[in-house]
C-alpha cells in the first residue's frame, strides 16, 4: 500500500470499516404477528391482486416508483478500465449513495458479468418490473450507445450517465464560460479530444442532435447549440473522410467538423475557442493552447491527472479553465446532473429522458451561477437543493411544451 | 374494495402511505467534497483496485458480503399464482424486509421479466457478483427444481425458500409433534399432499436424499430420517408404476412409497401416521382423519383456506394439528428459517446450503420447544434472537462436521 494518497488509504479504510455503502431499511416496523399479517401473507397479496389488475400501480404500492438501478459491467470504470463486475461495485455504490444524498433517490447497484452488448440489453430488459429508471454507469464504448439505443422503448428511463451526466453539466459550464469571454455560445468553435461516451454525447448534446447507428435528428436551430464541433479520436480529427470509424463516431462525422478538416489533435485546436479534453492524461500542451484563439475555454477533465494543469492552460493564454478535480476552481462533476435528472425520473414518473429535458437541466444548472467569473462557471455540487431545482427546471419545461 | 378483510384493506392502505415497505441508505455521510472524494472519485479508486486484484475482497470492501437478492419471475405467488413480476413485488419486498428485521441481512428484491428456465438461470449468473447469495421465491414447480439445481455451482448459494424454508419448518415441527405423541420421529409413516415445490422438498428432508433430475443421494440413516413418505399428486398416489410423472417426481418415487401403494388421496391417509397438506384448501376430509393412525398428526398448510380446519381435525382423531395461518396454534412459517439461514450465509461466507446446513436449523428450531404440547410445536418467530440461534447452529454443525 506505499505510495497510495491518505484519499485512497482512508477510502480503503471506511469501505472496510463500514463494509461497503449501502444499506436497506424498512420503511414499516415488523414487531408482531398483526404487522407480519400486513407486510407479508396473507394481507400482502391485496396489494399483489391490485398490482395484478393494473402493473402500473406496482409505483405506487412498492418501493419501485421510487427506486433506480445503477446498472455495470465494469468495462469501463473511471481511470480503471476493464476491471470487472465485482472491482466496479464501490464505483456503482458510490453511484447509489450520491442518488440518496443528493437526489433523494433510492438506488440500488447491479454489477452484472456479462460485457455481451445483448446479453446486457436482455438482462436489463429482465429486470426492468422492478424499478422506476435504470442508471447505465461504466459501459465501454461503442457498447454504451447501442445498449442504451436499444433500451429506449422500455417504458421506464434508461440513462447513460458517462454520456449525458458529462454533457449536461459540460455544456451548462461552457454557458457560462462564454458569457465569461463575452462570447456567443451559439458562436462558439468547439473541439473536444476523445470520442469514448463521453465525447460523443457532448458532441450530439452541443449541436441539438440526437443519433442512433445510421442516423440522426437535428433540433430546429436553438440557442444551446454551437456553431461547430471537431471531435478528435486516438487517429486524429473525425471527418468523412475517414474509412476507419464505427457507426456511432461514422454517423457524427456528418453533422460535425463543417469545415471538412483532416489531421492530428494539434491541427483541430488550431483557433478554436473552446477545447473540452475528455481522454487521458497530458494530451493537451501549452503550444495547443496558444495556436487557439483569443480568450479561449479549455476544459481539461481527464482524471486524475488532466489534459493540462490549470496553471499551465493559464499560463498559456487561456481565459477560462475547469477539470473534473475537487481540488482546483471549477470542478465540472456529474454529481450536479444525475440526481436532479433521476429526481425528475420518479417525480414525473418519466418514461425517457429526452434531449430537451437534458437541455433543461443545463439551463438551470447556467441560471444557477448568477455571478459569471474565471473561477465561477458551475455551481457547487453541495449547493443545497441543487437536485430539486434541476428536477424541477425539467418537470416545467415539459409541461410548457405539452 | 368492498369484501376486503381489515388485513387487506389495511396493508393496501400502508403500501401506498409508505410506497412500499424498503428503503436504501447511506452508511457513510456525504455532506463536502472530502466525503465526496472518499466515498466516489477518485478515493473510490482504492477499493476497486484492491478488488480487480482479488475479487473476493468485494465481500469486505462493498455491501455484498451482507447482501441478497430475493428474485422472482411471479409465477407461483403465494395463493395468487402466476401473476407476473409487478404484482410479485410486494411479497418479494416483503420477503427482503423480514431477511433484515427478523436475520439483520440486508436484501434486495428483484422481480424479472421472464418465465423461461434457461433464462432465468442466466439472469442470475449474471447478477450473482453484486450479492452474497440468492433466495429464488414463488417459481413455479418443475421450473424452480431445474433453476435451483443448475445454480449450485455458482460460488454464492442460491436457496429456493418455498422448498426448504417450508421442508426446514414442517420437519421441525414435526419432531416436536412426534414428541408429543410420543412416537419415535424415525418410525412415522408420512403422507404429503401436494407435490409442488414444498410438497417434493419436504418428502426429500424427511428421507434424507438430495436429487438432481436424474437420480438422488441418500444420507447415511440418521434420526432425521422417518420409517416412510407417500407424495400424493392431483392424479393420486405417486409411485414407480405411474407413468404420467415429470422427471422431479419420477425420481423420488424410487425413493418414497415404500410398499408401492397406489390410488387416491383416500388411500394415500389411511393408517399413516402424520398427514401434510401443501396442496389447497378442504382436501382433507374427517373420514380421511378417522382412517388415519391413533394419534395422528395433521398438518394443514394451505393458505388462507387450510386442507381442514383445526377443530375438524381434532375433532375426527387428531392429536396435534397444525396450519400456515397466524390466528390458530402451531403456525408453520418460513419466516421461521430463512433469515437464520442467511444470516449464516452472511456469518460463515457460505458458498453453497447443503442438506446438513438445513438438518441443523430443524434441529435449532426443535430443540427451541423446550415443553411440547399439542398446542405448542414450534417457536413463536418473534422469540429474540431466533435467527442468531439458526444462523450459530448451523455454522456450529459444519465446524464440528469439518
Amino acid at each position: 500500500m506505499t505510495g497510495m494518497s491518505d484519499t485512497s488509504s482512508k477510502s480503503v479504510e471506511l469501505h472496510k470499516k463500514f463494509q461497503g455503502k449501502l444499506e436497506v431499511n424498512s420503511r414499516i416496523p415488523v414487531k408482531n404477528r398483526a404487522d407480519l399479517s400486513v407486510v407479508y401473507t396473507p394481507g400482502v397479496a391485496e396489494p399483489s391482486r391490485v398490482i395484478a389488475q393494473d402493473p402500473k400501480q406496482s409505483f405506487d404500492l412498492t418501493w419501485r416508483g421510487r427506486t433506480v438501478a445503477v446498472v455495470s459491467d465494469g468495462s469501463a470504470v473511471l481511470g480503471l478500465g476493464n476491471i470487472g463486475p465485482e472491482a466496479a461495485l464501490p464505483v456503482m455504490e458510490g453511484k447509489s449513495i450520491l442518488l440518496k444524498e443528493f437526489g433523494g433517490v433510492d438506488a440500488i447497484p447491479l454489477v452484472i458479468n456479462t460485457q455481451d452488448t445483448e446479453e446486457i440489453i436482455r438482462f436489463v430488459r429482465q429486470v426492468a418490473p422492478s424499478f422506476a429508471g435504470i442508471n447505465l454507469e461504466d459501459i465501454a464504448a461503442p457498447r454504451c450507445f447501442e445498449v442504451e439505443n436499444a433500451l429506449q422503448d422500455l417504458g421506464i428511463p434508461v440513462f447513460h450517465d458517462d454520456q449525458h451526466g458529462t454533457a449536461v453539466a459540460v455544456t451548462a459550464a461552457l454557458q457560462s464560460a462564454a458569457k465569461v469571454v463575452s462570447k456567443d455560445f451559439t458562436d462558439l468553435k468547439v473541439t473536444i479530444l476523445g470520442a469514448g461516451a463521453a465525447g460523443i454525447a457532448t458532441a450530439k448534446m452541443l449541436l441539438g442532435i440526437e443519433c442512433d447507428s445510421e442516423t440522426c435528428t437535428k433540433q430546429s436551430s436553438s440557442d444551446m447549440q454551437v456553431a461547430d464541433v471537431i471531435l478528435v479520436d486516438s487517429k486524429g480529427i473525425i471527418s468523412t473522410d475517414r474509412d476507419d470509424l464505427n457507426s456511432h463516431k461514422s454517423v457524427i462525422a456528418r453533422y460535425s467538423n463543417v469545415d471538412g478538416l483532416t489531421g492530428s489533435a494539434e491541427d483541430a485546436l488550431r483557433g478554436r475557442d473552446v477545447v473540452i479534453g475528455v481522454s487521458g492524461p497530458n494530451t493537451i500542451s501549452p503550444e495547443m493552447v496558444k495556436s487557439m484563439a483569443d480568450n479561449a475555454i479549455v476544459f481539461a477533465m481527464a482524471n486524475p491527472t488532466p489534459e493540462i494543469m490549470p496553471d499551465v492552460a493559464r499560463e498559456a493564454g487561456a481565459a477560462v479553465v475547469a477539470t473534473g478535480r475537487s481540488d482546483f476552481a471549477n470542478q465540472i462533476n456529474n454529481v450536479l446532473v444525475f440526481p436532479g435528472i433521476f429526481r425528475a425520473v420518479i417525480d414525473g414518473r418519466l418514461d425517457r429522458i429526452t434531449l430537451e429535458d437534458k437541455q433543461a437541466a443545463v439551463k438551470a444548472l447556467a441560471d444557477m451561477v448568477t455571478n459569471p467569473g474565471p473561477e465561477n462557471i458551475i455551481p457547487d455540487p453541495f449547493t443545497p437543493g441543487l437536485a430539486e431545482t434541476v428536477a424541477k427546471a425539467i418537470l416545467q419545461n415539459r409541461q410548457s411544451a405539452s
